[in-house]
């Protein structure tokens, strides 16, 4: 990577490449979910590890908020509380996804405790949480810029599930409905803040890195999912197993 | 498991237990690295990867000397750090395992920037530093209880490997030869200490929950190892590609 200073615009664009090498859309085992081609089980251990995920975003979002300076800033990063854990009028993305797990056959009781789930999930995961807990506000707003590249994945992952198994349907796919509208209104701030904050090599080098991570930690759930689920013999010990 | 209180010599007994299912030694990659059936790209992935948690011990044991509460305890796990990080008269296990990685053909730049390392091995290791920050004392002191099990692998693995591997000197594990008397060292006190301070059901179920969760940490390295370096197809973006 060259040590010059990028213009916002090259920053962004840099951002992109970045997505378009390692964004999770690229991981074999997102193409054999968007093909149909993996039995219940595996969507359901699927289903089951990605709530961890989705429970913990609120987690990283009130870390980075309790870490903003202005009243504006946390005013807008609040909205992704709202978006999450719900409001009046919107059960939120965790208890959506937990009728996603619900609708592809888990116990939610399962579900909620996350006791079955893959300690490599969870490391990564906990990993994201902390790197919001511990590295700059700047690092932490680059690090959630991977929304740049969901409206497409949740668009291809939706139509090909509902094209390839009979048992899911629409509405237990509702989960990624909002995620459609949700997502680009963050990424443009998010992206926006990072151009106007990465104003040496330096922060530019270190916000390109906090979204090569956040890519990392995508990345390597997809990759214990399929070296567990996928590939024949590999479950760890004391997680969940498929019924046959 | 139950809820009653178990006596000191039946918390041992439930420790041993969860490394007779649990500890890595039970791993596919153990076995294949032990037989002889990894090619050397595969074994130098091993190491790389390795280093970084050979790295991290000794942030894990002053994260935990930093939290122990009188002289005697903090002199008792100081010991862990001389090992480690070595004294006048040992160059310590960090610098050890350096050699080993230098002994089995890697750039010893690479090996210390960690920077080519499987993320998936970098979360797992982050989470166990976490842990002992993050737990009570008794949790992260019971964490270290793998080491009850490590003499066993290390002779099988040391013996396996100087068989097996015609480019393996004994000079290059000379990593393992102190390990031998120092983990039982270690264990004998780490090891009473959770007998004495585990004095209900529910200390009990911590510490058995930790070991657990220790054993999580080291079997997740071996299965990413395992998915990115054994099965083909699957090294993820940005890290270390064996020389064909």
């Amino acid at each position: 990577m060259s040590a010059s200073l990028l213009t916002p615009d090259e920053l962004e664009a840099e951002l992109r490449k970045i997505g378009q090498e390692r964004y999770h859309n690229l991981h074999p085992f997102h193409r054999l979910l968007h093909d149909g081609k993996l039995d219940r089980g595996q969507v359901q251990a699927w289903a089951l590890n990605r709530y961890y995920y989705q429970s913990r975003i609120p987690a990283k979002d009130a870390a980075l908020l309790s870490r903003l300076p202005t009243v504006e800033l946390r005013r807008e990063w609040r909205r992704r509380l709202d978006d999450h854990d719900g409001t009046e009028t919107n059960i939120g993305g965790v208890r959506r996804w937990r009728k996603l797990a619900e609708g592809v056959g888990l116990d939610p009781q399962l579900v909620e405790s996350t006791d079955a789930i893959l300690p490599g999930v969870r490391f990564a995961v906990d990993a994201y949480v902390n790197f919001v807990r511990e590295r700059s506000v700047l690092e932490a707003v680059a690090s959630s810029l991977t929304e740049m590249f969901s409206p497409a994945i949740i668009a291809e992952r939706v139509s090909g599930m509902l094209a390839n198994y009979s048992w899911i349907t629409e509405d237990t796919l509702a989960y990624f409905t909002p995620r459609l509208t949700q997502a680009p209104k963050d990424t443009e701030f998010a992206l926006a803040y990072v151009k106007d904050h990465a104003d040496t090599a330096d922060k530019q080098r270190q916000v390109l890195a906090a979204l090569r991570f956040k890519c990392d930690v995508l990345w390597t759930q997809l990759d214990v999912l399929y070296f567990s689920y996928v590939v024949p013999g590999f479950i760890p010990p004391g997680v969940f197993r498929p019924q046959v």
